[in-house]
């Protein structure tokens, strides 16, 4: 598989698992048919329309390229037709924005470094990649924005992007390190929803 | 009329009617004159930054040309001296929203297009030009986005959008194609309004 | 001292300002260690990048420059460590932002006339740099955005970017020139905030 294609696929599955996350918090929040396409399309690509305005990758390939818009609908279709199905998984928005996140971490970082950027933008666009798209689902829809939640989130999309974009700057084979990434986020994520694991806090120390 | 002169008038005429519709939903806040102001360009000129940063037409428009600033700072006047007229009026806000809705579908994939990209990025980009102020509106006044409310409204501005890029695309008369775009929105958004009509939803289906 | 060390001080200190108020309001609101950073973060470096796309200085130096996420940790560390000698302060969030507003105002306005652009761009680029991290702060920790709030803020910012950006285009000495648009911009936030001075509201007349 050349680079060109593996980064496109990781660029479309994170696309798909975000999206599917935008329309299920969509739909539980009975959204009508056009509300939750929005949902889906700016939770999917919105965090991608930032990063590829701040490399200067214009237009940005969410708006560009019909393939976002498509897998968006396709999404809020899955979402609302395989609804008994999808109510059965746990936390439905939480599992594929944990999927989503990884996928994004590491694409940004890596779409940065093609334009020629440094380490250091790759890395905070990979998190912008991955953490805006959620974010502005969680504005739209008035909920706390899961970044500013409880659990390990941006910081496991930190450690996927510093490892793809540290890697990719030292020439490590991209056979595996991407995947490693994707996993290193993934279980990080997990693992935090599991335990309920926690940042420090100080509020309480004063 | 040239083409220049004609697409100028369209984005003049919907920058004031958003000002004004910014300004109406300031002033029902009470908020002070800067905040009427300030709601009243932020509604008129939101969604076309949006859309000339993600062109590429740098510095946006509605920063560099002072018209625009001019534009808000004359419908807040407008608004603040003429109020018991203004009230007089059914849903001010949605009216004038509703037809800054059309005229910025219509000039946003026009000058999409003229930036050289495709019809997608013009039809996506139109729509975003024409929700985006109004969505900014929304956010800053703590309201549901007028975008995930029931009634049709981003679906107009697409409908919009995709009438005048294809149309553009394919030759078709400038004489009257934007104002038959313009008009189709504006008549769609007032149907549902007026009927309430809605997308369909699903969440009780299940 | 030459004119891009004396700028280059101005934005640091600056995003210093941000950085402590973003902080102290995530402490306020008892998020965790890494809610703190992003807070500060975003305060610090909001306005900065809104500013940077719009002038096209891609990738914007709030992403590509490690200074300035290492002034938000530091700034969010200065805020942990030393949280009781800060709460002795009386509006801390308030008296950062407001030192924070009159650099950024300046320096945003010089930056936009430095890329090229002109003085209307940098009257409103240095209101946008001054007051969108303020807003980005308050949006996501879901307070009334300090930009609509009732005291005079964002004006006070466009005093200070008006006289940068007028005193740099009619060549004046940048000897004195920032700083005085610094203190006028501070000495009208700070009366506004101890007399509670504020700008004309209608909503009562009518």
């Amino acid at each position: 598989m050349s680079e060109h294609v593996l980064f496109t696929w990781l660029d479309l599955i994170g696309t798909f698992a975000f999206a599917i996350s935008g329309a299920v918090a969509a739909h539980q929040k009975k959204l009508d048919l056009f509300g939750i396409i929005t949902l889906s399309y700016v939770t999917a690509c919105g965090g991608g329309i930032m990063r590829d305005i701040c490399i200067g990758a214009l237009p940005p390939a969410g708006l560009s390229d019909w393939r976002y818009l498509g897998l968006s609908v396709v999404a809020a279709g899955t979402v609302i037709g395989a609804n008994q199905l999808v109510q059965k998984l746990a936390h439905p928005v939480l599992l594929f924005d944990a999927v989503g996140l990884g996928f994004f971490a590491v694409f940004g970082a890596h779409k940065t470094l093609a334009y020629g950027h440094g380490i250091g933008a790759a890395i905070i666009l990979g998190v912008i990649s991955a953490v805006g798209g959620g974010a502005l689902r969680d504005l739209l829809l008035n909920r706390t924005p899961v970044i500013l939640q409880k659990e390990i989130y941006a910081s496991a999309a930190l450690i996927a992007a510093a490892f793809q974009a540290g890697g990719e700057t030292l020439g490590w084979s991209l056979r595996w390190l991407p995947w490693t990434a994707i996993a290193l986020c993934f279980a990080i994520r997990y693992l935090s929803l599991r335990f309920h694991l926690n940042h420090p806090r100080f509020a309480d120390d004063d």
